[in-house]
This record gives structure tokens, C-alpha cells and sequence, in this order.
């Protein structure tokens, strides 16, 4: 089976990001990683833990078993900041030969340095318990450890074409290859290495890599070794006789009524067998990202078209409106169809990351705008809102509704989240653009609208884009398309599903669209999709689009409790909330009063106002709504219900991810509505 | 200060209950302490520890540290079947010489050959820390076991006339007596020694139990010997160093952000100083009740107005419309003014019973209906839900929404609740009926419409009562009085809140009667409080009572977030509940269609009907309801908020007491209305 993606993404390196909106994101991206996250490292005892490893110490360890991974998704994002171009405001600092470039070296030589000879690194088990290395690999993550430090390798790699810590990669890597199959017969309990070795074996060429992380994900599912590992944990690395420790963790959420349901760590059947997205939701969306990969270097489109169903049981059934997903706290997991509760959603952000992870390799795979429309929702959404506005404080589960007492903190035992959004917006520049892949189709496809410059090649033609955006306080989006030489291609550009009126320009003439309810209706010169196909030669040509934004009240299907008789004010990509600090009242005791046409009193629309001032510059929304009279509700708790009176008010609504950036208060995404 | 008491409730020996609807839940009460009750006090190993203790062994303790209070609860309700003149379908094994008899003297045997030779008596310490007796108050609840002891010995000693329990109690009540206030400083950390030690003064009649009430009482809050247990457990009992067992609970409910926080078991300030019902419910509940106790004893009107008003701060922000109390299952307890989610309603089973035991106590001192009245409505709901229809399940928590995972559980490792059920139920007689207490007032209250026939006596004169009542179900009742000689009092008739409508007939003849909205537009003969009062000469009279019982949708206050937008159908007594086993759709789907006088497609009023095959015959109030149409979901999750279409269905609402009964389901209390 050879490599089939009907899409390459632009790599990062290609992209430079210049955009009023993200501009701000990126910019406290880097600022963090220079000096907050890598404090972290320093002061959470990353850090210490690879300069004993490296000394041959023993015992000392400290933090979770897994904390190798923070140091090598710092690495990972910090490579993504060296190698982008970005002018937004770098400071000089950034420089080539900054303090950020200096750190990376010497976190680089602390990990070489670290490693065994015979290639295997992880610093717990270099410390603790040398002798129980592939023992526990359900619960102590040394296959997930060994992921996070080949994408940081690749990334690495990317960015300075050095081998410095690739080399330490690919030696583990080879490790590992050796160790499992024969040897070791199994998968791991948190994944993560799958989608890092087909990673490696692009950049390498080396197809065993790509063999193995074929084997990862296929084996899954197959035997008990995992359920066994939990019947003797006294025996396994990571077992702690005083407390049980990790033990007693995975006791908890692998047993369900004293039985072993693998469901938690996706291993209770073959990954073809499995119907729905079950369990741990970071692990469930880090394989499936590592499958599809798997799927496209492979060219295996039964396993493809499994994926895509796979990801339908999400999307259409287990998905917050801000595309977060996981909405337990107990097991951080999956839970059943529609059950979507709001105050004690989870909603992890690393889950919504794993999510973008996804759903980009689903695009690739298949072209389709649909994984591309959920990444602009789950970024502007679910992963912005896990970081507060000045970049130093952090959710790791999101809630829907709150009393006004849940707030980001500084950082968590498990820091899995913040350096998480970090490599995620570092390479932000992946998820704009892609050219045709390896299907012979000349195209460039605009998968998200945020302003930046880039190099795509078509065939063999370098093109040049400009893009301008107004998103996602407007729709206004102006493209410059300059190819070396002038060249015929598709220009795919994505109708966002939210936009129901589009124009489009080029060089100043109309070209004729009709967005209608279904993808048929959608004609640019000619439709494919959710794309707005705009096929011919090019030689320099601007392209201005405007997309229709309205406010746009959405519900959510009638098997979803929590939301029943409620209403989401969305505008463009953005979820908006009501917060309490921009009301009298807790928001919870707000109706908004749409589409009441016969009422005087009361307005049927929504107003949009950008505000500089507030937040960093946010387009509000402000809605007509009515509040109960409270005099008459004087030392009563409960009474008969006569329709108490109501007064007429207004809310302003604020984009969800900027919540919690303000004075405490109560938080309501879905809001009744008359 | 001298006892002052406005009503002295009828004792429970001197009411037989026979009624349509109590039968069939004292009987399978009585069922339930002879079968299934004794048997998990010999299962659960509560037996044994006494018979161990007896023997002198060291070591093996079984179960929960204050597992000498089921044995207790159960000695109690038991002592209430044998007083019990109720002929209410009594079986043979009742008999005097019974099973049920005779078990009591075997249980009673046991605790007295287990009780050490100073009086001490709890035997967790006698097995497993004799030398560390009193040394942690605040978590082995040695003194709340002792409570629970006093309770059954005064039930028992009423009952029988015997001594033989009651010599147990008042030995151990000395020991206490002797050791607290200068040798030891300090009150429990779990209330329900103050009421009992009250009641045992009143049975022995030493003043001396009655001040140690209330030094237990008053010294609460007064200083900081339970924080300082807790900075100390290694040192106290219950310590276990393998997994700390008591002292990390204790530490997860008592410390908020690292800092002690003595609200749980209220011991924040003293009593007189709190300003609301914090903490731990069954907790609150019992110190309440017994500082109405000692309030009541001593005639101390300050302590009785605060009571009052803190009675208030629960009533008026934070209780269920069910009568239930304690909203978090974190701590077991009271969290702030108007928090009551539904679906992580904790509403124990044991705090609703802890507030009957504390407004008895409150309606007692005050004479006010509204305590009465809200008895009646935590009785029939908050308390009846705590137990499956057959008796042999319990909820130890209780929900008010559930997507239908909360089901009841044949008993429980903490088996606090399943015996309270039973001692409530056992007295229920308690609640009916009572006399003018201390005051001079020549008065009879009716409180409960619950057929029974009973004897009280009004100043000296024995007044025979008959009554039938058709409660819950219908508003007929009737009431026989029959003195011994003619005689004058005022009969007090409660007006339960909920009846907006009520008409009396004494002999035949009407008695006007005029219910407004406040009590000065109640008038009978006069009004007062509440009470329809009837004053006259009786001398062999019927009263007739028809008691309007319409439906009526109630809504709570504004600033219950979890109940915006939503009525809770009631009826009389009665809270509603849609159960998914008589509906098509999960309940969430239903909107009620109430009060649309214009939109003739739907009604705008309610049905009640008697189905005498369900669930032992209950009411049902059906509706109509609308609920979405589905096909216009397929494969959305979200859509723009066109209003749905929408088919017109009913809906079927059982009483809330009576779900989990049938098929597993999702639960609704409150609904959402048009």
C-alpha cells in the first residue's frame, strides 16, 4: 500500500503568521516559554531529574513518572518558535542566537546526556526502579515519553537541520523498535508514540519506524496484557507499597464494578472493532491521530473510512458546542451519547489539542473541509480558552457553566496542558494552507483565514500567498496570490459552516457564489465540499472575500439534557457566555428574548460592537433579555407558579475563551431563551 | 429559667395509626427490624464487635468506627413496634412474647455485658484503643454512639416500663457526666448526645443530663480543641498509619485551602453567634434539635428567636422543595444561600429525618404551624424516597434529576440511614397530635392527617380522638372527639400551606371558613398562625374537613440556578416526578404546556387521577407536554436556533417518594415549562 493524502498541510516553517487577532496569542506564546514554562521545568524538577539521570544517581525522582514529557513538549514548541518567521512584535530576545536558542542547546545536552547506552532514557526509571523498565506499560508512560521526545526531535530537526537531538531520538526509537514485537508483546497505556514514529520515519526515511507505529496501533485491543499488568502492579514498575500510588490511580479507572473495561485506554477491542470513542480522551484522540497517520503512509482506506466513522461518534453525538470533548472528570473520558453536562464538564485541554491533532491528519487524508471547519472551532474555542490573556495561567478542564469558582492556575502537578497549548500555537502556521498532496490535483487549499505570508508549491511552481483577516471579528479576508510564474490551479477556499452568505471578489470582478443549505447549494466556480473552488491560471492576482458573520443562536440536539430549552449565542468561529462581571444580576437569571415578534417590549436581534477597550479588543454581543422581579420573592424559597414578572434588560455576551480573565464571577454558555 | 413548651406532642404510645397510606410503611417497617435490618446487624459484624467486647478480646473490630449507633437505631425503632398500639395489619411474630421481643432482650443482654465497669461503652475502643478513649472527640464519635444509646434506652424504657437498657444508658451518661467539662474541655465532633441527654432528664428527671446538655451545647465554638485533634491524629484514636483512614477524611472536610474551617461540624463560633446552618446536615440537624432542647427546658427565649432564624436560613435559601437538606455530597453538607443542583443533589436520607427530629422540637416550643407544615412535607417526600416500596432498598443520598445511574442499595458500610428510616416511621404517631404543652392554653393541635385514633388529655380531662383521613391522595377527613366528660378547649386545625381552599363542618354543620393569602384572611371560629381554630364545649363531635387539593406548579426563587426556567409539580403534599419508564422520551425532552390560554392546540391544566395498580396505588398528574421533533437532528449535534418543531404528548408525574421503583430511568423533578 503506498502513501495516499489527498492534502499536504504548509509546513509551519513555510508560514509566517501576521495577524491582529493571533498576533497577541503567539507573541505570549513565546514569552512563556522563555521565561514561565521553562521556570516550571526548573522548579517542578524536570530539569534536576535528566542532571541526575545523567549523573547516575539514584532515587530523588521528582514529580509525576511522566514529567520527561514536559521538558520535550517545551523543546518541541520552542523548536516551533526558532524556526518561524513570524514578525509579530519578535522581541530581540528571539534573536538566533537568544537566550531561547541557548536553553534549547542545553536542554538538548541534559537529555543526551541522560540516555543509556543502549538508547533507552526516562528518567524515573533511570532513578527509581532501573531494573523494572518495561514492566508497567499501561500506567508508567514510557512509550508516551519516548513520543513527546521524537516530535520534539522532528520539530527540532525541522528547525535548525541539526541532529543534536534527533540522533537521541532515533537511538531510542531503535531501542524500542528492537525491545517490541517479539520481545515485548504489547501497547502502551497513554499513546502518543504512534503519530511520533510515523513522524520519524518521514523525516528519517526509515520505513520500520512507520512499521512500528503500525504495529502499536493495530495491536491494541488484541490481548489482556494491559488488564494483566493491573492484577500484579506490586510487581511492576511504579507500585508504591505505602500508598499504592499509581496503582491505586489505575485500579480506579480501569475497573468498572470490580471488572477490567479497557475502554479507558481504548484496548477493549481492535481498533477496526471499536463503534465509538470511548475512554481517556487525550489517549483516544493521540491514537486515532497515530491511526490515521498510519491509515495515510499506508494507503489503508478501510482503516480510513473506520476512522472517519470514529470520528462521527464524536462529532455528532460527544462534543461540547466549543468542540471540546471529554466530559467526565472521573477518568477524564468519554462518557455516553449526549451526555454533555455543563457545570462539571471536563472538557480538557489537552483533549481539545488532541482534537486539532486529529482532525488535521483527517484533513490531509481526505481533503474535506469538515475537519478543517472543527479545528477553526476547536482553537478559537476549547484551546484559547485554557490559557488566560496574559499567558500565565492556565485551565486544564473546562467548565460550561460555573459558579464562579473555577479559575486557571499558575500550573498543575501534571502540566500536561500548558506546555500543550504552547506547541500548539507555536505552530499554528500548519493548519492554513495545504497544496494537493500526493493526489495529482494542482490546488491550494485555505483552510484558516488569519493573516500571514507564505511560500506553497504547485507542481513545480513556488507561489507566493498574502493573506489579510479580519477574523473572527469580521469576515473581511483579502488573499494575494503571487506564483514564480504563472501557473493553473484550484484555489480551494473553505465557506466556514457558519457562513451562510459569502462574496467573493478577484482583482475587483464579482465571482458568482450561491451558499445554500447543503454543499450542492455552495457555488463558487464550481463547489466541492464546504470548498469555494476558484479554478485558473494565476499571475499576481487579489482575491477578496467577504464572509457573512451574524450572530447566530445555535441549539443542541433534544437528547442533550443540560442544554434543553437553551440557546448558544455563536458569532463566526466564536462561542460567546455571559460572565458575571458584566451583569447585575448572576447570568443565570437572564432569559434572552428572541424572535418574539409580537411583544413590543421586547427586540428579536442581537447587536455586535467591537470594543478596544475591553479584553484585548472583542466584539460583544449584546442581546434584549428580562430578569424576574425579586421584591416579590421576599423569605420565599418556593411558590405557586403564577409567571412572575419580569423586567426588561439587556446582556452583553463575551467570547467564551476570554472568560475568567476578569473578577470572579458566574459563567452560562447556554442560555434560556423565551 | 423554667420549662417553657406552648404544645406537647401526644406520645407515639398513646397513637394508633391505621391508614390507607402509613399502613403498608409501618408495616414493612416492622418487617424490615425483624428480617433484613437484625440480619445486617449480624452481617455487617455490629453483633459480634458487642460480644467480643463482652468476652474481653482484643482486636477485630468490624466496620465503621460508630457501628454500635445501628445497633442502637435499631433498639430504638424496635422499642417503638413493641410500644405501638397500631393494628394496622400486624403479623402474629408481633406478639408480646415475640421474636421481635425477645431479640430486644438479646440485643440488650449483649451492650450491657459489653459496657466496661466505669459506665464507658463504645466498642471500637474496647477492641481495637482502649487506651485512647476521649482522646479524639472530634471524628470516633464515642459521644454521638452514646446518643444514640440514650435514645433506645429512654424508647425502650417507654415501652416496656423495664430498666434494663435504660440502666446501660444512664450508667454510661454518668461516666460522660463526670469525665466532660473539667476533666475534659470539649463537645463531638458528630451532635446527638445534647437531645438525647435532654431526653433522659426528662426520663429520669436529673437536672444534671440537661446541664450537660447544654454545656455540649453552648461550648461549641468556643474553642479550638477539634482543630487541634486535627493537627495531632497520630497521637489520638482512629489513627491508622497504614492508610491514616479517619484522619484523612477528616482533614478533606475540615480544611478549606489548607486552613482548619470548624463549619462542617459547626463548630465555627458559638452557637448563638452563627448566622446561618453551615456544614455537615445530619450534624446541624441533630445540634439544632437539641439546642431547641435545651432552649425549651430552660426557657430560654434568646437561644429559641435565634434558632428561629436560623431555622429561617435554611427554609427560605437552602432547602429542596422535596424538604430535603444538604446539597454537596462533598462533606455530606450545606454549601451557600440558593446552591440546589439537582443532579448532584446529595439531600441525605438521615437529614431530612434530622430536620422532622429538630421543627418536632421547634413546633413544640412555638406552637407555630409552619413547622408542622413542613414536617408533613419532608415526611411524605424527603424521608419516603429514602426507602423502596417493598422496604428492603435504601437511598442513602437522593437526587432530584438523574439520567438514571442512582439507584438504591440494600445497605450501605455507613448504614446511618436505613435504621433512622425505621425509628422515624416507628413514632410516626409523635407527629400527629398534641396537647398546650406548658402553656395554660385548654388546646388540641391536629398537625398530620393520618388515621389513627389516639387519647390525649386536656387538663384533666382524656379525650378520645378518632381520625380517617384520605391524605395524600384527597382532602377528606374526618375527626371523632370524644371526651371523657364535656369540656372546652380549642381544637387547632393545621392548614397545610399548599390549600388554598378548605371547608369544615362540626356535626353536620357548616363552620365558616375564608382562606386568604395570609394567615388574617384564615378564619374559622378565629385564626391564629396557621390553624383554623375551633373553640367550643365537646362532648362527642364530628368534625368534617374537605381540603382542597388542587395541582400546583411551584418555581423557586430566581436565584436557584439549577431550577430557572422550571416548575415542580406538586399536589398536596406531594412532589412530583417524571420517571422515564412511563414516557416515550427521556423526561428532559417534555416541556409542560401550562397556562396557554391562547394556543388552542394545547391545555393549560392538569389531571389527577387514582391508578390503584401502581406503585400500591398512588395519584398520578398527567399534562400536556410538547416534546422535538428528532428526524431534523440526523447526524447534527448543533444547529442554528430555529425554533423546533415540536409534537403535542402528555406527560405522566408520580409522586416523588415513589420513583426507582419500577424499570431503571432518568429522573425529573423540575420541568420545563412554555
Amino acid at each position: 500500500m503506498a502513501s495516499i493524502r489527498r492534502a499536504a498541510s504548509v509546513a509551519p516553517t513555510d508560514v509566517t503568521i501576521d495577524d491582529e487577532f493571533w498576533n497577541h496569542w503567539l507573541e505570549t506564546t513565546r514569552r512563556g516559554l522563555l521565561g514561565h514554562h521553562y521556570e516550571q521545568l526548573e522548579e517542578s524538577g524536570c530539569l534536576e531529574n535528566f542532571r541526575r539521570a545523567a549523573d547516575g544517581a539514584a532515587g530523588g525522582f521528582r514529580g509525576m513518572w511522566f514529567a520527561d514529557s514536559d521538558a520535550y513538549k517545551w523543546l518541541e514548541a520552542a523548536s516551533y518558535v526558532l524556526a518561524s518567521r513570524d514578525g509579530s512584535g519578535s522581541s530581540p530576545d528571539l534573536a538566533p542566537d537568544s537566550d531561547l536558542r541557548r536553553r534549547i542547546d542545553d536542554v538538548i545536552d541534559l537529555i543526551a546526556a541522560a540516555q543509556a547506552e543502549d538508547g533507552y532514557l526516562n528518567t524515573y526509571f533511570a532513578l527509581e526502579e532501573p531494573e523494572k523498565r518495561w514492566t508497567n506499560l499501561n500506567m508508567m508512560h514510557e512509550l508516551y515519553c519516548a513520543g513527546h521526545l521524537i516530535e520534539a526531535a522532528v520539530a527540532h530537526h525541522r528547525a535548525t537541520g541539526e541532529q543534536s537531538l534527533l540522533s537521541v531520538a532515533t537511538a531510542f526509537a531503535d531501542h524500542i523498535d528492537e525491545r517490541f514485537g517479539d520481545d515485548i508483546d504489547g501497547v502502551p497505556g497513554h499513546q502518543g508514540i504512534e503519530l511520533a514514529l510515523v513522524k520519524l520515519a518521514r523525516t528519517t526515511g526509515e520505513g520500520r519506524y512507520l512499521d512500528r507505529a503500525r504495529y502499536f496501533v493495530e495491536r491494541r485491543g488484541r490481548d489482556d496484557r494491559l488488564a494483566r499488568e493491573l492484577e500484579r502492579l506490586e510487581e511492576l514498575g511504579g507500585y508504591d507499597p505505602e500508598d499504592g500510588g499509581v496503582a491505586s490511580d489505575a485500579r480506579e479507572v480501569f475497573y468498572e464494578d470490580g471488572v477490567y473495561d479497557g475502554r479507558y485506554a481504548q484496548d477493549h477491542a481492535p481498533i477496526r472493532e471499536q463503534e465509538s470513542v470511548e475512554g481517556h480522551a487525550v489517549r483516544a484522540a493521540y491514537l486515532f491521530a497515530g491511526a490515521t497517520d498510519v491509515a495515510a503512509e499506508t494507503g489503508d482506506n478501510a482503516l480510513l473510512d473506520h476512522l472517519e466513522r470514529l470520528w462521527e461518534s464524536v462529532a455528532h453525538r460527544r462534543m461540547y458546542v466549543t468542540g471540546a470533548i471529554g466530559s467526565s472528570a472521573h477518568g477524564e473520558r468519554f462518557t455516553e451519547d449526549y451526555d454533555l453536562p455543563n457545570d462539571t464538564a471536563y472538557a480538557e485541554t489537552c483533549a481539545a489539542i488532541g482534537s486539532v491533532f486529529w482532525n488535521r491528519r483527517l484533513f490531509e487524508f481526505t481533503g474535506r473541509a469538515r475537519y478543517a471547519d472543527l479545528i477553526e472551532r476547536t482553537l478559537y474555542n476549547a484551546v484559547l480558552v485554557g490559557r488566560s490573556r496574559d499567558g500565565t495561567e492556565f485551565f486544564y478542564d473546562n467548565r460550561l457553566a460555573s459558579d464562579g469558582n473555577h479559575h486557571r492556575q499558575e500550573w498543575f502537578e501534571c502540566a500536561c496542558c500548558p506546555p500543550n497549548i504552547a506547541r500548539v500555537l507555536a505552530a499554528l502556521g500548519r493548519y492554513l494552507y495545504a497544496t494537493g498532496g500526493e493526489s495529482d490535483e494542482r490546488c491550494l487549499y485555505v483552510n484558516q483565514y488569519i493573516g500571514s505570508s507564505a511560500t506553497a508549491t504547485i507542481g513545480d511552481t513556488v507561489v507566493e500567498l498574502d493573506q489579510t483577516s479580519g477574523f473572527p471579528w469580521n469576515g473581511e479576508v483579502t488573499l494575494d496570490v503571487e506564483p514564480a510564474t504563472p501557473t493553473e490551479f484550484a484555489l480551494r477556499l473553505r465557506v466556514p459552516s457558519w457562513c451562510e452568505d459569502v462574496s467573493i471578489r478577484v482583482n475587483g470582478e464579482a465571482v458568482p457564489t450561491a451558499l445554500g443549505d447543503d454543499d450542492s447549494g455552495r457555488n463558487g466556480e464550481r463547489t466541492d465540499d464546504g470548498y469555494l473552488v476558484i479554478e485558473r491560471e494565476w499571475d499576481g492576482d487579489r482575491v477578496e472575500i467577504t464572509f457573512e458573520v451574524p450572530v447566530v443562536p445555535v441549539r443542541a440536539h433534544p437528547a442533550v439534557a443540560a442544554d434543553a430549552g437553551r440557546v448558544a449565542l455563536t458569532r463566526g468561529p466564536l462561542v460567546y457566555c455571559l460572565e458575571g462581571v458584566d451583569h447585575d444580576r448572576p447570568p443565570h437569571q437572564y432569559r434572552i428574548e428572541t424572535g418574539i415578534k409580537s411583544d413590543a417590549e421586547t427586540e428579536s436581534s442581537f447587536d455586535a460592537d467591537y470594543r478596544d477597550a475591553l479584553l484585548g479588543g472583542v466584539v460583544v454581543v449584546t442581546a434584549a433579555a428580562t430578569v424576574p422581579d425579586l421584591e416579590e420573592w421576599d423569605g420565599k424559597l418556593y411558590r405557586p407558579a403564577a409567571e412572575p414578572s419580569r423586567s426588561l434588560e439587556s446582556v452583553t455576551a463575551i467570547p467564551y475563551y476570554a472568560w475568567d480573565n476578569r473578577a470572579p464571577g458566574e459563567l452560562r454558555v447556554w442560555l434560556r431563551e423565551r
